[in-house]
């Protein structure tokens, strides 16, 4: 099946795996895997491996650390970092075989799924008993809790339930050498050894192929309102994120959108925009939730008042089911809408919340000064802001040689206000360059040392989070 | 100042430092830090160091580092699984002088510590600005944060709030060669990197000794509801927990006491217990928590049915301050009650809370085979439940011989159930011998070596965590 000199390795992986493990080196089949949602990059793997079971994957890593060959966990391929992008070649690791739910454990409010589970499908299964799964990525139609345990995602209800590693009890995770561990226990609290679990999460597989995981649910808040709320001044928006949470409210969720990011969402759904003045900059979109439907006004009433202090436009409340699906599809498909408008670089900044009207000020000046537009929206009530940069017109000379200087002007001012330069998408291939300003030497050292101890040849998603400086130490 | 052979370390130390650190070999100073609330255990420490800043700090942990001197850090010796207790003597780190709260940043909800200082007065000092720290150890009064961090300490609100570790954003951390790091960035998300901080956080003081942390804040909740509940059956009340969960509620708290432990604790403060009936084996306390007053009885109304279902009797319910300070009293002091009425053993035992009524009964069939009288209390909200073994009429030799066996058998339960060995308290010393229990051989291998790569001579905080057998590896 497989020809060629570079090829005598896919030979010997069919040799040892055929009519065991699912594989396949179509053309095909390894191009869906050689590319994300991050900017335009392609990476071929050698083989797409599918196992369908813990032991299958144990057998592929056992013989991929044997014959060194690279192996990079792969899950719908929605990832906006590069964290999966088999950038050495090898074994695209494929989850889509294991994707069984389990066992939703009603009485004790868990779920135990295996990674290429799709994050929607989990959500609407608990429901289904009346639980919830609270992580919610723009993507959850498609993306994997496998990818979302990766890169630690985040989404619009992080700023009241908490991101992916709020979310895991306990991992079953084989690592390079095929041994299975466990991480932790079923249990909500642990303090029993070190946390591998929360180790794992965020690791962008490189220290282990995550196989099932037991997850916590909550019972589900099934009732939400939401309201668009419009500002004649981004910069304004940013400040009443803050006044929201000073006067004590909890929305589930508190997105920011710059005006050009809603209008570039409608265009791209073929809408037309919710109706805005002229005068309006940019929007909150604010979300609460909760058991009672008679609660939920009452909340939005006590938000208003704050929002209002900053300057607030007259908001706009969704009437019904229909109107709210309107108004999330139209933030979820920014990222998407912004990519089909033109080249661009994304930049998944995070900051303490208070400091945002800072940060989009800083990011406008960086952007001047390079002669870079940008659209900015995201996760205002975590300080989590999406900074889009645009190539429009920009030539390609110019793109190349200032665009890494702009967004280490960027970051160097997030790290500046206490933040770093990744709040939910990871570092995966694409922020390496600019991990020296999140870390200095010791703690990438650390880091590279657990690596170690975890994958010491150095096999399991090789190329991602470091620097090249630091990996080659 | 020191004399004798043995203390040539400590004559060195002194030229080192005197002047430079504050230390002392006094025997009243060394025994504070010989014992801690974990049985009767005692270890000297040769001297007690007290630094007052991160760069004394350093100098001191280079010094031990270069000279082979263990060192162990040490917070207000309210530990219950002995991990501050310094087991190979050396020097034992107080914290004492590290007892500054930095800032409070009221705007974006966060509050920057060193190690040393006392909870409460942490969480007095943000309440003025209308601000909340939830972690709330029964030994708060006394208790330093940097103990909880070590530790990963719960607490009753930990049903609702989480742990130690879910407050947790950045942590300044000296490493036993004198390197500071800083773990994370004060950032609600982070997606930068290993999870360092999680890492610290629950690690029982190993890997590196933290000199400041920065906390996330929630707005304070200020108003809460408590009562009582009274159960003729203890797994009856243990199954009432898993039921309020099922309805949809949130208590702030949902604490299980036996008969015994509420009696105890009565006599031990001095008053008379709440009124029960002769037929009452155990209680539940149920706090509710929130903005508004109004909103708390309709909770506990809602609650109600859910434990008269699983046979409740008559709610004793706190109708002001004075009478909820007095239940909390009787909760928080369970613990030194027992103490004060025997010799004893305590277990912090965690499984799904579900299969609380299980634990229960396997717990009460342990004893019964050998001879044991427990006492049972705890968070149970969480499936966290402290189990007290009593010596009373036992005669040593059955103490001795038999106990451990009778522990092991619960810790087998545990984990059969999905839980493990420890919720909160932390393995430290006592806990060692069960280690296997809670993880296998390549669990226990990634620990130490994830321990090597922080301390590669084994001199900060040794002989905790692991059983002797694979700290030797």
């Amino acid at each position: 099946m497989f020809g060629g000199m570079s090829n005598l390795w896919k030979k010997s992986f069919q040799e040892a795996f055929e009519g065991k493990v699912s594989f396949s080196d179509s053309e095909d089949l390894r191009r869906k895997l050689a590319s994300d949602h991050t900017e335009d990059l392609v990476f071929m793997p050698g083989l797409v491996v599918e196992p369908a079971n813990t032991q299958e994957v144990q057998e592929v890593l056992i013989w991929s650390n044997a014959n060194g060959i690279p192996v990079t966990p792969a899950g719908a391929m929605t990832g906006l970092s590069g964290g999966a992008l088999p950038v050495e070649g090898g074994i695209s690791l494929s989850t889509r075989r294991l994707n069984r739910i389990i066992c939703i454990d009603e009485r004790n409010h868990q779920v135990v799924v295996e990674p290429g589970v799709i994050v929607q499908e989990l959500q609407e299964a608990v429901q289904a008993c009346g639980l919830f799964y609270a992580v919610d990525p723009a993507s959850r139609g498609t993306c994997t809790i496998g990818g979302n345990l990766a890169e630690n995602s985040g989404g619009p209800r992080a700023v009241k339930y908490g991101v992916t590693k709020d979310w895991v009890l306990n991992l079953e995770v084989v690592l390079m050498d095929g041994t299975v561990i466990q991480t932790g226990a079923n249990t909500l609290k642990n303090s029993t050894g070190y946390n591998l679990t929360a180790l794992m999460v965020g690791s962008e597989g490189t220290l282990g192929v995550i196989t099932r995981a037991t997850l916590k649910l909550l019972p589900w808040p099934r009732h939400t309102a939401l309201m668009l709320v419009p500002f004649g001044d981004a910069e304004a928006a940013c400040r009443a994120v803050s006044e929201i949470f000073q006067q004590g409210n909890q929305p589930s969720a508190l997105e920011f959108m710059e005006r050009s990011a809603i209008e570039l969402a409608a265009e791209f759904v073929g809408i037309a925009p919710p109706a805005m003045d002229a005068s309006t900059q940019a929007h909150l979109l604010i979300e609460v939730d909760g058991f009672e439907p008679s609660a939920l006004m009452p909340q939005l009433e006590r938000i208003y008042p704050a929002v209002n202090a900053c300057g607030a436009g007259e908001p706009l409340l969704a009437e019904d089911e229909a109107a709210k699906n309107q108004l999330w599809r139209l933030r979820r498909v920014v990222g998407e809408a912004v990519k089909a408008a033109s080249t661009y670089k994304e930049e998944d900044t995070v900051v303490p919340r208070g400091t945002l009207p800072e940060l989009l000020e800083a990011v406008k000046a960086v952007g001047a000064s390079h002669g870079f537009e940008s659209i900015c929206y995201g996760h205002a009530g975590d300080g989590n802001l999406h900074v889009n940069i645009l190539k429009r017109g920009v030539s390609e000379e110019v793109w190349e040689k200032e665009l890494p200087v702009a967004i280490r002007a960027i970051f160097e001012k997030v790290v500046a206000l206490g933040g770093t330069i990744s709040g939910e998408h990871g570092i995966g291939w694409v922020q390496r360059p600019y991990m020296d300003l999140a870390f200095g030497p010791a703690e990438l050292r650390l880091q590279q040392a657990i690596k170690d101890q975890f994958d010491p040849k150095g096999l399991l998603n090789p190329g991602k989070i470091w620097p090249v400086e630091v990996s080659k130490i």
